[in-house]
């Protein structure tokens, strides 16, 4: 099996710039910031996605995103962020351990999210809430 | 006090797409999608971010996502997702009222982040790592 970077990181067999680590999560500093700042946060536990996630990893993540979110904010003197997960190569995942980025934002940083934004007719919304919906009500 | 026009929606005021709602949260398509199946999810009480969320509704929230990643991820058969937050004006927030996007995605789709990557030196980092740890441990 391929090693996972990220798990070697949790095993420290690969040093962080850490910045906080409890029972259950881990978080420190992307060597690659899209600002200063730029902190990652994930589960020790080895797993891809959110939706594999077992409950009470997930909800640890929660606490220490919340708890690492506010040092960002206050440690950097910043109220704007992006906060997320990239899922897939095509989403730009690199590592396939789940982890949140938390990036501090500032105005005219060179960041740019370039977005198209599809046109959807009233029945194609229909359409794809009723589908959405039901794969819910099945899970 | 200016409305929320989320807090609008969680009163039925406005209509949605809806795909999930329980007690606390609420789930519906975003009506400028990036890519179709893009969905919101959000707490119901009114909080501008994470850092100022309850604890019980941010755990109900994280409960939420991914039942609605799990839901986007079958209906739409995708795989690749962004999942985020935009925090403040500078991040790309329209609307105070926190919400995940979720975002399904494929290659070639058209979106593109555009971000630059800072180089900081050891004693940058280590600068950084602690300053952020140490506004942890001052929570």
């Amino acid at each position: 099996m391929e090693e996972c970077i990220f798990c070697e990181i949790v095993k420290s067999e690969i040093p962080c710039y850490k910045v906080y680590e409890d029972e259950k999560t881990l978080a420190f500093l992307d060597i690659n910031p899209v600002n200063v700042g730029h902190t990652l946060v994930m589960p020790k536990n080895h797993v891809p996605k959110i939706a594999l996630a077992e409950e009470d990893d997930l909800l640890a993540l929660t606490k220490t995103l919340k708890k690492v979110v506010k040092g960002v904010e206050k440690s950097m003197g910043v109220d704007n962020l992006n906060v997320f997960v990239n899922q897939g190569r095509d989403a730009g995942q690199l590592i396939p351990h789940l982890h949140y980025h938390i990036v501090p934002r500032y105005a005219g940083d060179g960041v740019k999210f370039d977005v198209p934004q599809r046109k959807l007719s009233e029945g194609e919304f229909k359409d794809v809430v009723e589908k959405i919906r039901s794969a819910i009500e099945m899970l």
